[in-house]
């Protein structure tokens, strides 16, 4: 049987990064993907800086100064935050300056205020200081033609402060993909509306829907099918020809009669990449091409879905959007509580982990629950060959 | 000196989670923090359900089949998913049913179609089964009474999902906190403007407000002021009149003259609770109280103010927000490299972990240096006591 990691290199081959960029204000780019390279045009900081409050001067005229016998310097001005010291700081001279403000031209250091005795027209410093000891180099940051941030990477706090400190208040990203998530199922009632008797309540549209939101990616199309081959048919069809990259289902993909999804891409002529592979729950995925869209058909089981999605869509939407967050980070754990199940199957369990342990969720572990996600903060891997999850021992978990 | 964890409590002390609270739709409260437990008003599933398409009779009446002596039944109808089976099973009888079908009353198993001939007027079971082996008991996620999502709780995807599941179209989820930004400084340009010489540009403000944005929290109210005491304290006054809950400003906390935050204090008649900590860089940080707002007022210096950002002001946001996301997660992790620095300062260095390893980040560790930030993903914590970071040595790192 096809295995996950098959399964999602199959999957990331039909897609690519999108190519449109659009140019946007900065701080509405949060958690979008830059798509140039960001590349100092100016030294940071663009002068040489004050790093605090005292007297720039020349650091070798204070050699030997101490306070009884302290350096005298002439006061020829004063420089703050902001300003600019049109002068020049000749020998015998000094000038008040402000942390913050350009180390005016010819001192080499800056005599911090509490080593003087804060004269105005002359100051006494009682104390040497070799040259470029108090004084932030032009440059100190970054040097222009410094690559600062790389295409591809997430706007976060930094990224977004480093655009800014360059001046930039606008940015070039990478535009969203065109995701779609469709719901299936003759059972299946949108929330907020009455509940008859056999149906039950829409989760696996909102849990789609929600992780992707929660990533910054708003679904564009989001809608609920009966089981119906040709209504599903057309409604897919058309969201191919508006364009749409992904379109996620749930529900229809097993083998029974109402399992319309087989039907559904027959009606479509889409190419069938893959169905089934070796996971539990979720076994019965399906992926197709239509068109120039991919199409992946989760089961319809609420945990089955949320398994298919984090181990399958997730991987396609990193490609898709060129962002990191969306890959799973895989890391090993020590087991702290026992799950007995059957050799043979790989399986994927609930699980909440710290620190390098991990539990395994003591709820209800069926495909169709969704309630002890809700404490879950990775999946556990549990591997063909074990019989189940022991204590003590090291497995992989996928955080959520 | 104050220690940060000291003035986090200080500071904690201050502000109260929201009272306000709001009602909306699901799908757009992603991210939100939920204002009412979501206690199960049905059982779910709200029906014993069929995991699978085949027949629904009862277990007992197959005992010893087998292909040579299969069971033979009477169909009496079929119920597929959605629908509602109105008859009762009686003894001699089965049901044709589909995977998430409700098993028909008198029922108490389900026969897997590959376990007989698909019969359509009767039907011969090829297997033996017992009571509820093929079975989901109604209530088998969860019961009617069960509080499913506790008050408190960020609205993620499994969250969601469980709303959804319930029937819940929209949610009761707390107001988010009220919150301006203010940066400072004469030398200080919003980006996207000329740079006279002796200016920089304006990254304080950017890195506040990203990181906010990132965590689902705009900033109400976003400017710059000047370096004139009473220009800024209007701002203020008329920022905590308007009932915002928190204003975090950049710049003049100082000992200098353009540190105008001493003065606008004094105008705005705030009640100081504190100034200067141990830590390196940002020790100047101030916090005071003005009417009913609270203000904490950073270092002006780039990753002085991150550092004051990440310590200070998160845990404040976490008490408004009432949303454990703005928890700053601490971890041990050994260090890979080293990094001298002087005894006496308790010191937070940017660096890169990675599965309890961590490198101190290469580059400039300036306190007005931003660049080190982009490949960063923690604060190396370096204690009074170490004379700087050893490779090989265990150390806390707290989690960007």
């Amino acid at each position: 049987m096809l295995q996950i990691e098959e399964a999602v290199k199959q999957l990331q081959k039909q897609v690519t990064q999108k190519e449109h960029t659009e140019q946007m204000p900065l701080l509405e780019a949060a958690g979008r993907i830059l798509a140039e390279d960001a590349v100092a045009e100016k030294d940071q900081p663009p002068f040489p800086r004050s790093p605090l409050d005292g007297y720039a001067l020349r650091g070798e005229e204070t050699a030997g100064a101490s306070r009884e016998h302290p350096a005298i310097f002439r006061v020829t001005g004063k420089v703050c935050a902001g300003e600019w010291f049109p002068g020049r700081v000749q020998k015998g001279e000094a000038v008040r300056i402000m942390t913050g403000a350009p180390v005016p031209e010819g001192a080499d250091t800056v005599i911090r205020q509490e080593d003087t005795d804060y004269g105005e027209e002359t100051v006494q410093v009682f104390r040497a200081s070799a040259a470029f000891e108090n004084y932030c180099p032009q440059g100190e940051d970054y040097r222009t033609g410094t690559v600062l941030l790389k295409k591809g990477r997430r706007l976060d706090g930094a990224a977004t402060a480093i655009l800014a400190g360059m001046g930039r208040d606008s940015v070039r990203v990478y535009g969203l993909p065109r995701v779609a998530v469709i719901s299936t199922g003759d059972e299946v009632v949108p929330p907020g509306h009455p509940l008859e008797r056999g149906k039950i309540y829409d989760s696996n549209r909102y849990y789609l829907c929600a992780r992707m939101q929660e990533k910054g990616l708003r679904p564009e199309r989001s809608m609920h099918c009966r089981d119906n081959a040709a209504e599903l048919a057309g409604q897919i069809r058309e969201m191919c020809e508006e364009g749409m990259e992904l379109i996620v289902t749930t529900g229809g993909v097993s083998v029974g009669e109402k399992d319309i999804l087989h039907e559904t891409l027959e009606l479509l002529g889409a190419r069938r990449l893959f169905w089934r592979i070796d996971v539990k729950p979720g076994a019965p995925v399906m992926a197709a091409v239509c068109q120039n869209t991919l199409l992946i058909c989760l089961s319809g089981n609420p945990y089955g879905a949320a398994v298919n999605f984090e181990l399958l869509v997730r991987p396609v939407l990193e490609v898709l959007t060129g962002s990191r967050t969306w890959r799973l980070e895989k890391r090993q754990a020590v087991l702290q509580n026992d799950f007995r199940k059957k050799k043979g199957t790989r399986r994927f369990l609930r699980g909440r982990e710290e620190n390098g342990k991990v539990w395994v969720a003591a709820g209800n572990q069926a495909s169709g629950a969704l309630s002890s996600l809700a404490e879950s903060n990775c999946l556990v891997e549990i591997t063909k060959e074990m019989a189940g999850a022991t204590k003590g021992e090291t497995v992989w978990v996928y955080l959520l």
